[in-house]
C-alpha cells in the first residue's frame, strides 16, 4: 500500500467522543446551543487563573525575544526544572532533582515518551492498565511496541483490586499505568489500595529481579472535592515515573505543557532519565513550548476555581442519584460515571441523546455498562439538563 | 534490561553540537563570552517580528481563556488552517484546502509524523536523504521503522545528482526528504535540479505502480539572500508533503509551531491526510500549542530581519574565501559550509577550537571533510572572529 495502514486506521476511526462532538455542533445549529446538553468533552470550562495571562504579559515585557521564544535544552529550561523540583520537594517531601525532570508537550506526550523509554521493541512486553481507563493508553502503549493488559476493579466500588493486578503480572510485565483521580470514573484511589498495589509491585519486581515501573498519570491531581488525600506515589514506590500536565490544574489544555519526573530513589534513575531524553528525541519532541515553560514556572502555586466543578458535581450527583441512577461518587477529576439501568451503555447513550443529553458510552474504557458525564461545563447547563435526566429516569422506570 | 536500550543510547550519546554547546558555556566562564566565537548552534539570533508579541497581547485582550488556551481539534484550529491554506494558494498558486493542513509542534514533529504516516512497519522500507543532510533525519526515519539511504551530491557544487538518486531507488523506497535551503550547506537547489529530481520520482512511481513520496522539509524557505527562487514542490510533483515550521521564519524555535501540508493533487491525498492524523495521535501529539496557532495565523506575512543574516553571510564568506578557505556560497539558511584544507573535518574543528572558534564537524551529515559555521549570531561576533580565522588559514599555509 502507499501509506501506513495502521496510522490510516487510527486517523479515520473517529473516537466516539469526537463523533459526539461533531453531532453536538450540528444539533446546536438546529435547535440552539442552550438546548443541547453536551457533557462529552473533558475540556476545562473554568478559565486559567489570572496569574497565567499576567505571567505572559510580564514575560513579554521583561525578556528579549531570543530568550523568550528560543530553543530551551531538550529536557527543558534549567530554571523551570529547578522550580518544579523545588515544588515537588516542598509539597511531597521527595528529594527531587531538576536533572530528573523532563519538560513535555502535555500528558499524552509524557505518557508516549515514558512508554517508549521503557518498553523494549520486539520483546512482547506488557503494560497493565486499571479499568476503567482512558482509551488512548492503548494507542500509546501499542506505539511503543507493547501490549495492554487490563486489570479489573472491584465490581461495586471500582476500586483497584490488588489481587487482580497480581494475577496479571508475568515475566513480560514492564509497567503499570495508574490514573488517580481517574478519567472516566472520578475515583480517587485510597491510600490503602495504593499501598497494597505498591506492595504487589515491590514483591513482583523482587521476584523477577528487575523493576516493574509505575507510571502515575496525574493531570487531575489538583482537582479534588473532599479532604481525601491523593498520595504521592514516589513516597510509596521507588520505581515510579510521574506524568504531570498543567492542562487541568491551570486550564491550559491547548498549550501542551507538562513534565515527566523520575523518582530519585529508583536504582537506575539516571539511566531511565536518559532513556526518557532519547525517547523524546526519537518521537520528534525538540523541547516543550518555551514561553509556556516560563509561564508555568511562575504559576506553580496558582489554582483554578475548583469550587465551580464541585458545585456541578454536587448538583449532578445528588440529582441523578435522587431520581434513581446508580453513580460512583467522584472525589476528583470532573467526570461522573453512571451505570446504565439496563446494563447497556450504548442504549443509555442513545436514550439520553433523544433528550438532547450527550454523554459518552464507556465500554471501550475497560468496564461495560457505564456512561461518562463530563461536568466541566457551565453550571447553568447542568441546571437546564436536570429535567431531561428526570425524564430519562422515568423512561427507565426508576 | 530494565529500559529501552536504544532510547538510552539516543539520550546518552550526546550530539557533537550539544557537546560543543556545553564546552562553549564552560569556556565563556573561563575567558569571557566575548572571547569565545561560538558558531555551533542553529538558534536564530534575530528577534521575532514585532507582530508576534503584538498578536499575543491582542489575543490575551480579545479572547476568553477557554477559547485561547483550550484544546483545538487534533488537526488544528479551523480558522488557522484556513488562513494557512489561503496563504499557500496566494503565494504558490496551489489549490490548498484547510482539510489538507495539519498543525504540528514544529519541523521535527512534522517530519516524525509524516514518516510514521507513510512507512509501513516491518516492511523494511527505505527513505532517501540527500547529503549533506540534517543528522536527526536518521532518528526520525528509524523511529518510523524505516532505513536511511544516502544519495551523494555532485562533488564540486553539492547540488543534488538526479542520476545518483535514480540509482538508489528500489522497490522498498517509500519517500525522499528534501531540505532546501539546506542545513548544513546553505544551498538552495536550482529549479533545474528539482525538475530533474521530480522527473525521476515520477518515472519510478510509475514503474513501481505506487507513489514515492517527496517530503519537503522547509523551515528555511523564507531565509534567502539572493534573488534565487525556492520552487514550491507541489507545483512540480503531486506526491509532495510540505513540512513547514515557523522556527526560523518568525524566530520562534522554542515555541514549536509548524504544519504539514498534503498536496491536493496527490491521488490518495485524503487517505494520506488521515494517516497523518493517525500518526500524530499515535506519537502523543494532541494538538499544536493553541495560543501559538492563533499567533502565527495573524503573522503569516510578518518577516524577520533577513538582512542581518545576509550581512553575516557576506562578511564571513568574503573573508574566509579571501584568506584561502574553500566554501560553498550559501544562498539561504544561516550556515556556511567550509571544506577542511587537509580534508579532515575533525582536524579543522580541533584547530579552530584552539583559536576559540567553535564550528561543527559534519562527517555525520553524509559528506566528509566539511565543517558548518552557523552565522545566526551577532554581527559583532563575526567581526571579532575574523582575525582568528585568518590565523587559522595561516596555520594551514593558505
Amino acid at each position: 500500500m502507499g501509506y501506513n495502514q495502521k496510522m490510516y486506521g487510527l486517523g479515520s476511526r473517529r473516537s466516539i467522543i469526537r463523533e459526539i462532538f461533531e453531532y453536538s455542533k450540528m444539533r446546536a445549529a438546529e435547535i440552539g446551543m442552550e438546548n443541547v446538553f453536551d457533557f462529552s468533552l473533558g475540556n476545562p470550562s473554568v478559565p486559567a487563573p489570572a496569574e497565567v495571562n499576567e505571567a505572559i504579559r510580564d514575560l513579554l515585557a521583561e525578556k528579549d525575544s531570543v530568550s523568550l521564544h528560543g530553543y530551551t535544552s531538550a529536557q527543558g529550561d534549567a530554571g523551570v526544572r529547578e522550580a518544579i523540583a523545588n515544588s515537588i520537594r516542598m509539597r511531597f517531601g521527595v528529594e527531587m532533582s531538576p536533572n530528573l525532570i523532563y519538560m513535555t508537550c502535555g500528558a499524552a506526550a509524557s505518557l508516549s515518551i515514558c512508554l517508549r523509554a521503557l518498553i523494549e521493541e520486539g520483546a512482547d512486553e506488557e503494560c497493565i492498565v486499571f479499568a476503567p481507563f482512558f482509551t488512548e493508553y492503548r494507542v500509546f502503549v501499542e506505539n511503543a511496541g507493547g501490549h495492554v493488559v487490563v486489570s479489573q476493579p472491584n465490581d461495586k466500588t471500582l476500586e483497584i483490586d490488588p489481587r487482580d493486578l497480581e494475577s496479571r503480572i508475568n515475566e513480560r510485565t514492564k509497567a503499570v499505568i495508574l490514573n488517580s483521580p481517574n478519567n472516566p470514573s472520578g475515583k480517587v484511589y485510597t491510600e490503602d489500595t495504593l499501598r497494597a498495589l505498591c506492595k504487589v509491585l515491590t514483591k513482583k519486581s523482587a521476584e523477577y529481579g528487575r523493576p516493574i515501573y509505575l507510571i502515575a498519570d496525574e493531570p487531575y491531581r489538583e482537582l479534588v472535592y473532599t479532604d481525601v488525600t491523593v498520595p504521592y506515589l514516589m513516597n510509596l514506590y521507588q520505581n515510579t515515573l510521574v506524568c504531570y500536565s498543567f492542562s487541568k490544574s491551570l486550564s491550559l489544555p491547548g498549550e501542551r505543557i507538562g513534565y515527566i519526573a523520575v523518582c530519585p530513589d529508583m536504582a537506575a534513575s539516571a539511566e531511565v532519565y536518559l532513556a526518557v531524553c532519547g525517547a523524546g528525541r526519537s518521537l520528534g519532541y525538540v523541547c516543550a513550548p518555551s514561553l509556556m515553560q516560563q509561564v508555568i514556572a511562575r504559576c506553580l502555586d496558582a489554582k483554578v476555581n475548583v469550587e465551580a466543578y464541585r458545585e456541578n458535581r454536587d448538583l449532578l450527583y445528588n440529582s441523578l442519584t435522587a431520581c434513581g441512577f446508580d453513580c460512583v461518587k467522584p472525589d476528583g477529576a470532573f467526570y461522573l460515571f453512571v451505570k446504565s439501568p439496563s446494563g447497556d451503555a450504548y442504549e443509555l447513550y442513545e436514550r439520553a441523546k433523544a433528550h438532547e443529553l450527550l454523554v459518552v458510552p464507556c465500554d471501550d474504557f475497560g468496564v461495560t455498562g457505564f456512561v461518562r458525564i463530563a461536568y466541566c461545563v457551565d453550571h447553568a447547563r447542568v441546571e437546564r439538563a436536570l429535567p431531561a435526566f428526570r425524564e430519562l429516569a422515568k423512561e427507565y422506570g426508576l
